[in-house]
């Protein structure tokens, strides 16, 4: 049963930014697990026609058939597991692992925020706010280091995705320096960033 | 196999604050599936305590044997209903229902954004940001309003649950306005707000 306005073509949309870290961690769960989708690149400022989809104007948004919308990145990720017939890649009874994608993905919102927060204009900065930021920031991540064995070893699978693109989005929006005290996630980031939906979604340099 | 410094008694504290929607929602969902577990009301900005497991020093945060713990809210609500043996009260392979959970998230963290920005000191806060929050908030209430007679119909699950907890929680940091542009989800809440749950959990007057 097809809605008003829907297509009947089952085609896959999936509506990103060119530099939002969440779009990109749906985008290669979509590549690892062989979907066939299209990625769409949008300002997400000026783009006023997802509001009609998504009201929070979030990226990633995926659009089923032009008209139903699925978001966030979690309930994305976990759209594409189910539609390639691998709910395990979610590891979604394992909340051990799941609370590691919640850290990676609280990192990754921590970033963004201080982002958003320098470049707001003078008067409107808080320097008590930044600094907020990147203590909770860099602790998350000595945190995560202490799961870097966990998080490297067994098969490909959501976490290693989420962390994976958050490590880089942190690279490329705060600092490379967590290497130093991060010498697990370090070592292993070395060989996964080397994956074709790695290479194939870095926005960054 | 217990690792050093747990406890073996399998107690499950949630940690949670005086007013956090996100800890009410966890909250509700142990109290409806009739979970055994203490809900411990703590200060977030000085629980330093909590960083140990928690980096992002969230709430809520749930503390199994003394040792593990699990976060964040979406996390915490699925191992409460693996649990109780009921993840189908979690939805979890059907992505609208769960897009709509992502959505009352989302405006629920929408609505604490604009709590966080209006108390912000002068010199610090920003009409354009409190302005773009309100926007996004309303129009995320009325889109949910649409969907008012599926959240409302069938058996209790997250989707309601995370839905009242939210409606909740706008009435109390925002405004109840939105009664009158939502009438769907006006009239559910009527009468979901008198569940046990909802009462026992229901921190504002």
């Amino acid at each position: 049963m097809i809605a008003m306005g829907c297509s009947e073509d089952r085609k896959l949309v999936l509506y990103g930014g060119p530099n939002s870290p969440f779009a990109r961690m749906a985008r290669v769960v979509g590549l690892e697990l062989g979907l066939d989708f299209e990625y769409s690149v949008i300002d997400v400022y000026s783009a006023s026609f997802l509001d009609a989809f998504n009201p929070l104007r979030q990226i990633p948004t995926l659009l089923v058939n032009g008209c139903d919308a699925i978001y966030d990145s979690r309930v994305i990720m976990a759209e594409f597991a189910f539609r390639a017939g691998r709910p395990d890649f979610l590891h979604d009874r394992d909340s051990m692992k799941s609370t590691r994608v919640a850290l990676s993905i609280g990192i990754t919102e921590t970033c963004l925020q201080h982002r958003m927060e320098s470049i707001r204009p003078e008067g409107e900065r808080s320097g008590a706010v930044l600094a907020k930021l990147a203590v909770k920031l860099e602790r998350g991540l000595r945190h995560l280091e202490k799961m870097a064995g966990e998080i490297s070893a067994g098969p490909l699978r959501l976490e290693q995705v989420v962390a994976a693109c958050m490590l880089e989005y942190v690279d490329y929006r705060y600092s490379g320096d967590w290497r130093a005290d991060c010498p697990g996630l370090r070592d292993w980031l070395l060989n996964f960033r080397e994956r074709g939906s790695m290479v194939a979604s870095r926005p960054y340099g």
